[in-house]
């Protein structure tokens, strides 16, 4: 085998041999296939795509150039929630202490935002003291104590992911679905789960803009996972329009707070119910999903989850006084009003856009390795289809730099549209493939 | 302008503006686009293509990378001859002698066989002593006093395309039209002709595997080069056999040798004339087609292409002794008999397959920087349309290893199809673009 023949293979839309597959992905580890080759032969799988053998075989092999938690000594079921990633997506930080106090174990593995979209380790670094490097052992005894850990990608686990996503990072090959699969897939594999629910995000703010793209990931996903032994639930969720009001690290801690404290935005509480109901029905630990929908209300309604969250928080090294004391959050000194240009319906609020300006004001990266402004952000007062006035203030823009937020301020304008008909509010949930 | 903008523009169809063009190629020389960077982009381009405005682009940046020979002070008209690469194609040395005994200017800048295909360079190496690395001021020398030369490529014409082409080479994009384009125009361009004729080969031997891409491809080659100033008439010609009878670099000149005086094969008297005309009909020393046609057979049959070719030899150093005396080219010592499996009719010769057998003799390279072994080659003694016995002796393999004979011996052999009823014998000129 040599990279000039896999990759022509894979340019004339030939399906590639396991040996193929793996001499690419380690030979790209070892040096004995070049970086160049891997990009060529990156952005062939682009246009030709990969066949479910083909990327199952994929994400085998970028497993296995890492190594394998072994949560066979934490009791309970492992279940982890995964979002393909969208703008104001702070789902993480309500769903896992709520599956957590209903006694599902939670061993997350995040990433950071890049692009146009948040990251959840971002977020929780926000918070001050809190630590998302953890050694593997200590993962383990979080999950098995606490319940639920959320931490970064350790270097043991698919190395080659991480040096794949990087050359796809800057050689526009990221929007590939099997690609995307491969690298899902072999991190949440690596974390040892008995069990994935995943939130696939259709619209402008995600990878997937449509709902037919959508499906195709999810289902592509969810075939991949369970060929690799990892049962899968996966909803696709609207990312038209930033999900609840708030954008940007702290501003996100701070809804998630709301939510887990009984308030906070209804779509948020909803989607957070019903994202966290799956992974206790997935558990084992209810019989059905309307019972796992009422385990996982219940949890939240008595304050089981926050009481979660502030020992997740505590845990992790972070100040559990930002619980009770969100004050205690970063917070921008800069605030820019948006305001109505006319009076109506808002009718759309542009996901992207409003990531964008999230990124300008310093809240997300444009290049690996950027540091995150964590106090900045935007907070979105009037949201899908609320009426509104000729000059309301319909967002905040929260930043640390009177340029940046002017800047940030002129998209955030441009990312709402009002109609002058009266419009409906859109559903969050779209559809479950289960 | 960045990089990933350029390949993500490129990968989603869009024509990119030139500056997006000169960005990619001269940050490519620069270091400051990645080869990384450049690999995906080139396949990028294989996917989704260029349209003739970037094309345009692509070869005068490239172009604009290195020097342009000033072919000025040479008088008369500048006209190469280009061949997209075939299997036992010896035709530049026949044409080059037949156009400059009739009056033109012959700068030709050619190239080393790569993969199946052989390349003018090597073929004119196998003469003792003769030298293809000529400084320009010496090949200026050479066009204006022998009135041709044939030299490979300096490393200061269109540097762009040796870095692009060796990158397309291990990333599986030589096969892409625009880039096929830029790179033979840049250097085209370089040398600094007047006009030029393109022979586009057809057939399994070439590039274009069926009349439709060898008629996009020729198409391409003279609408660009035509944008730039350069007037081209473009052959199609077949590839699907090998053409002649030798395959292998001193067999070749050999072959080139029976034409220049006279004999060898018809065809490819037939085609160097025909190319050669062209040659002479841009350069202006002929009214027309026909009367381009009569000189280009009265050089040749006159026996003044062939004292040209030794006063070209002489000129580059090589021992022009061989004109009379062809057995001091080297030959292989290992000889090997290809018999016909069955009687009937030769229906095929897979030109293909025959140029690997050259290769696996060590005639040709499998990678860049190989040695070429100038002495062996195959013999072709039956061609299409021939009649034979079975057990009949079809072909020589002439090698210096026994191994690699026997390997060889094997692929020509398969190379033959015998048909029992009988073949037409196949024109080689498919098509003109005037």
């Amino acid at each position: 085998v040599t990279a000039y023949e896999v990759i022509l293979r894979k340019r004339q839309g030939e399906e590639l041999t396991p040996n193929e597959i793996e001499f690419m992905v380690r030979g790209f580890l070892s040096g004995a296939v070049a970086d160049y080759q891997m990009s060529a032969f990156l952005m062939a799988v682009f246009f030709t795509g990969m066949s479910d053998a083909e990327t199952e075989t994929l994400t085998r092999v970028m497993l296995g150039t890492g190594s394998t938690l072994d949560l066979s000594e934490v009791s309970g079921a492992k279940v982890d929630k995964h979002s393909t990633g969208g703008v104001g997506d702070k789902l993480s930080l309500v769903v896992a202490p709520i599956a957590a106090s209903a006694g599902v174990r939670v061993p997350m593995i995040s990433g950071r935002g890049l692009g146009h979209t948040g990251g959840t380790l971002d977020k929780l670094e926000s918070i001050p003291g809190f630590s998302t490097s953890v050694p593997p052992e200590e993962f383990l005894r979080l999950v098995s104590d606490v319940g639920m850990a959320i931490v970064g990608q350790s270097p043991e686990m698919a190395p080659a992911d991480r040096r794949m996503y990087a050359l796809r990072d800057v050689t526009a090959t990221i929007e590939c679905p099997p690609l995307i699969v491969g690298s899902i897939l072999s991190k949440k594999l690596a974390a040892g789960l008995d069990a994935l629910v995943l939130d696939v995000k259709v619209g402008r703010g995600a990878f997937a803009r449509d709902i037919e793209s959508a499906r195709d990931l999810a289902a592509r996903l969810k075939r991949i996972a369970e060929r690799l032994g990892l049962p899968t639930t996966a909803l696709l969720t609207d990312m038209e329009s930033p999900l609840g009001r708030a954008v940007g690290n702290a501003l996100e801690v701070g809804e998630a707070l709301a939510v887990l404290k009984g308030g906070g935005p209804q779509e948020v509480r909803e989607l957070s119910l019903a994202l966290a109901a799956r992974m206790i029905l997935m558990a084992g630990l209810a019989p059905d999903v309307e019972g796992a929908a009422r385990l996982a209300e219940r949890e939240l309604d008595r304050g089981a989850a926050l009481e979660k969250f502030a020992e997740f928080v505590g845990a992790q090294g972070g100040d559990p006084r930002i619980v009770d004391d969100p004050d205690l959050l970063p917070s921008g000194t800069v605030v820019e009003e948006v305001r109505a240009e006319r009076a109506g319906f808002v009718a759309g609020i542009d996901a992207r856009e409003v990531g964008l300006a999230a990124v300008a004001l310093g809240a997300g990266r444009t290049a690996v390795g950027d540091r995150v402004d964590p106090a900045v952000g935007i907070e979105i007062l009037r949201a899908v289809a609320d009426e509104v006035a000729e000059g309301d203030v319909v967002a905040l823009v929260r930043g640390n730099d009177s340029g940046r937020a002017e800047v940030a301020r002129t998209r955030v304008r441009a990312a709402f549209s009002i109609s002058g008909e009266p419009v409906g509010r859109p559903a969050r949930i779209l559809e479950v493939l289960e």
